[in-house]
């Protein structure tokens, strides 16, 4: 169910989740409202007029009682709970007439795409249970355990080929579980490809276990591991969890994890935090669904090349000298104990190939769950961040690049930048008359800094109204309290101390905005470049795909406006979301996706782009807001 | 090179080695001469005299001079080193006549045999070596080193698929061992079965290490364990070594391991202890010849199924229990250092599959060596020991079973009986009128004690000269100093206390008869019953394959008069040897042979004795010499 809300006097209609955030839906709706404090209902400006509909408040106290009867409400207090009518108050000028509004068009990737993407998948996963009934040995029967196993593992599969086992454990225990369990005794089998492949037995357990039967996706990242953990059965998520790596006490970066795995003991180190995060996560989702660990019976997981390395305790330090080679790009199937995984024995652990040193396997799973590989429309998968990944192709050929960003987008190298946690500015406008801000925070609380959503619309922002000029530089003409001189040149002030959670002013700064025309820019050459190695332009492009979850914030107008992302048809964009995971997930579910994984490494070529001369003079032309060559951007037009 | 003795006055030639001893070649031509001490040179009665040729004499000594010069020799202390004719002297009766002599025909089975069985082979072992120059990484081509790697094995290898690669050891190594070596390797390969099977990378190496590639062929007995080291290269055996099972100190036989298994901790014990074992026979091997252990690139080893499962650390309760199941028959590909065997970590260890609890992978191997499984004739080979183990068959179907036959062969429930070692009588004969022995031990020294191959040498002489009846009891009415009634019942003095080494006498009890009948009767009865299942009698077998040390020292006259091997065509046995280490060793040098070991053991189909009533009438009618049914024994003509 949804409620709609109707903006006046800009007239504008959207649909949102009953109990939402009336701010947070102005904002994300491109609706100013005066809001200095994020959301946390001190600043008292985001009034608003109820007109028709039932709305919930907070407190109401922070309005006068006379206001409240009137219909005035506080936005950022107040959650939809009907189809409402709300009235935003003019702003008045010093000469008492209103000022006129311009309602922004914003776009948020809408979440249909995922589906049309990833297309279907079948819930038939590459391990399953098979419980059978043993007659019981006599002296005119009396073949070994292991035969009597395979015996009637035919019968129930008369197709398959006798099935592989090679864990000492499983041969260790079969004879006592035959006997604790009367004969009857469930097998986990982990399918083969049929006649070239046989299937192979991971486990042997007492009675009947065929309900259980899970499966865990693991996206490891440099800064946090996400798991789900899945009924194979019924191909449903039955739990998540997450928790940072807890390598990052060891470097924030895969340069710095590089450099501490060179050290002596380091490499051990890291592996050791890797897997104590995953086992930590893994004890969460099984507590928090009464489930033992040992049930889960196949483990998929994706990372980056680094976090691959780390995890099988590789020593990446060829990744860091040029020219940039890891040791292994398709990793060897492993039995997850191995690791020190919280694990049966014989489960296997799979992790996602890589491409090179910088485009790894969490890059390879999402170009898997999109299945590029398996369409013909030309697809442009982007994933942002320090390192950002990009890959070009269909069905017949792929290249991919990783370029360096650099922080910008994760709050690192600006002023008051930070992650996307309570407090970051994550939407923001301004008033194009008054250059007032409406600022909106994650929790809703007084602002502490930005993060990389609430950067890209601060700029794009700034950019609209004139407010900062396409070199990115603030417009010293413009006689307003808030844009200032500063210590890092010129700067706005976002949030002044009184509103701050810091009790400082939050501002942003003309070297901000270098560094994250540097990191757009980087991004952009790169998709050039790519494109241009293979004779194509931004128009060939069937479809552009956003993948991590960076991309779930972006407002897609506002990344086109600032040169983030190419200036095309917005229809033809696609928001994936964690895409590594979505991989692991899929390849947990269905056998026949699971098996074609392979082809997506062999598809795609890398190419290297840090010495690369077109990709340096793209760049150039990059640092600019949106662009040098405007030609590249003809949906945005700039107040001059 | 051979020489040939001409006895006289019998007119026998026999060929002989040179250097050989002739009181032992007089021995095994059938030839009777006086010798009680065995062959120590104290008795003084071996006189012969030396008609023709040349000799060596160890001390002539304990001769008169004057006998020396007329040519007399002590058979004993004689080594015959050109072509000789001897003359033995007659044996006077009291009456003042010549004795008549009877020469005995022998047979042992000739060496030839072993190569018609098993076959040719190729010098192609399932592993191999392959040297790769790799060119360096560059900017341009920075693909992960274990591509590269493939890359260059592609190349070398057009038409296999890609090897896989599954040892985490070897992919933590492989970038540093690329780079020390300068980007030239060698690569080991197990190989596998082309399109349906990629080779697997053992290892990779520095440099061009193709000149060494060696294999380890292990048979580990329940008493000894084996060891050869062979050139892959050249397919010559380089060195050998073997050694005691030091599972010893925890029980003689298979049952007493298993009751310490049992125990807690005990299976880890025996685990370790084999082990143990065999690292100190690679070990010394190694050394002798001066290579790595870890240059050893292939190990194969076959055992009976309670060694098999110790080697492994599984349980052998469920085999000691009727009905007698092991928990495992066809033993998983398994890491020879996983084990702690000392080898390189990702080399595989391959054990023969057995058939059941008491038809072991020895057996299997046995049974492939002699390519029983390929061939149309009809064969049935059979390992006398402990356990005797029994296969028929041919290309389309093989029966099996093993028998107990009791420690009778291997010295136990024989009043003196004693294990192949110095001292044991292995050879006797007895002179058909005066009753007095032939005695010829191992070792040349005095008699301390009886082996099996002496033992059946000695029933079957006393039974022809009829000292003994087919009951297995002693004339009573021979009025004879060495047959006399004893503590075990009627007994024969093979040895009196001045002769033998103890300073006691060495006899041979009717309680020993017992229980020799007991032992070749089980054997027997099981060929019988065996043969009976498949509807066949001993006329339809092509081949009588005896393996196993125990072999090489039966006569086989003997062995048959006694009832222990079927009376037919002597040309139609085998002599085999060790065919548990012969398996192995061909399976380590040729990769067809040792893939079709698998068929072996499923043509095999298992039959229990212990509770068959059939195996019961026929070891009933057994417990005889020959046998009850005479019929079954045509060329055995006992004196009345």
């Amino acid at each position: 169910m949804e409620h709609t809300i109707h903006f006046l006097p800009d007239d504008i209609r959207v649909k949102v989740a009953p109990g939402e955030n009336l701010l947070t839906a102005a904002a994300a709706a491109g609706v100013y409202i005066h809001a200095y404090c994020g959301g946390d209902g001190v600043c008292g400006k985001c009034k608003v007029h109820l007109e028709q509909g039932e709305v919930e408040t907070d407190h109401a106290a922070t309005l006068k009682q006379a206001d409240y009867e009137k219909g005035i409400r506080l936005a950022c207090k107040t959650r939809v709970v009907s189809d409402i009518t709300v009235r935003i108050p003019d702003t008045i000028k010093s000469d008492g007439k209103a000022l006129k509004r311009e309602p922004k068009t914003t776009r948020a990737i809408s979440a249909r795409s995922m589906e049309t993407l990833v297309g279907t998948w079948k819930i038939d996963p590459p391990v399953g249970k098979l419980f059978l009934k043993l007659s019981p040995p006599s002296m005119d029967d009396n073949v070994s355990d292991m035969q009597r196993l395979m015996r009637a593992i035919k019968i129930a599969m008369p197709d398959n080929p006798e099935p592989n086992y090679d864990h000492p454990q499983l041969i260790r225990e079969l004879s006592g579980i035959l006997r604790e369990a009367a004969w009857e005794v469930t097998v986990i089998l982990l399918h083969g490809k049929g006649a070239t492949e046989p299937d192979r037995i991971i486990a042997v357990e007492p009675g009947d276990t065929t309900d259980r039967l899970y499966g865990l996706a693991i996206d490891i990242g440099t800064t946090t591991v996400n798991g789900i953990l899945i009924d194979l059965n019924s191909g449903e998520v039955i739990v998540d969890g997450s928790g940072y790596n807890a390598q990052i006490g060891y470097g924030e970066d895969v340069i710095s994890r590089m450099i501490y795995a060179a050290r002596p003991g380091g490499l051990k180190t890291l592996q050791e935090k890797v897997v104590y995060t995953i086992n930590g996560i893994i004890e969460e989702m099984c507590h928090k669904v009464m489930i033992s660990p040992s049930d889960i019976s196949y483990i998929m997981t994706a990372g980056n090349t680094v976090m691959a390395h780390l995890l099988l305790g590789i020593n990446p330090r060829y990744i860091r000298e040029a020219p940039y080679v890891p040791s292994v790009s398709q990793f060897p199937l492993t039995k997850a104990a191995d690791l020190g995984i919280m694990a049966h024995p014989s489960v296997r652990l799979f992790l996602y190939p890589c491409i090179s040193s910088y485009v790894g396997g969490d890059i390879v799973a999402g170009v898997h769950a999109c299945q590029m590989h398996k369409s013909e429309q030309i697809s442009l998968f982007i994933d942002i961040g320090t390192n950002g990944e990009i890959v070009v192709g269909n069905q017949e050929w792929m290249v991919c690049a990783a370029c360096s960003a650099g922080p910008a987008f994760e709050g690192g190298g600006i002023k008051h930048g930070m992650r996307a946690s309570q407090g970051a500015i994550e939407n923001f406008h301004i008033h194009p008359e008054t250059y007032d801000p409406m600022i909106v925070t994650i929790g809703h609380t007084k602002p502490r800094g930005i993060c990389g959503s609430g950067l890209i619309s601060i700029v794009s922002e700034l950019l609209e109204a004139g407010v900062i000029d396409p070199q990115g530089k603030f417009n010293r003409e413009l006689n307003h309290p808030r844009i200032r001189e500063g210590e890092d040149r010129w700067e706005y002030v976002l949030a002044w101390g009184h509103d701050s959670m810091t009790g400082e002013d939050v501002v942003i700064t003309e070297v901000d905005l270098d560094n994250l025309m540097r990191a757009k820019g980087a991004m952009y050459a790169g998709y050039q470049t790519l494109l241009e190695s293979v004779g194509l332009g931004f128009g060939d492009l069937d479809r552009i795909i956003l993948a991590g979850n960076f991309g779930a914030y972006i407002d897609l107008e506002r990344a086109i406006c600032i040169g983030l992302l190419p200036d095309i048809d917005r229809e033809r964009y696609y928001y994936i979301g964690n895409a590594s995971q979505l991989g692991c997930q899929i390849s947990l579910l269905d056998h026949r996706r699971f098996r074609d994984r392979v082809d997506v490494r062999k598809l795609m070529t890398n190419m290297e782009l840090s010495e690369n001369p077109d990709f340096m003079n793209h760049y150039m032309a990059a640092l600019f807001l949106p662009h040098t060559d405007m030609s590249l951007f003809p949906s945005v037009h700039l107040k001059k």
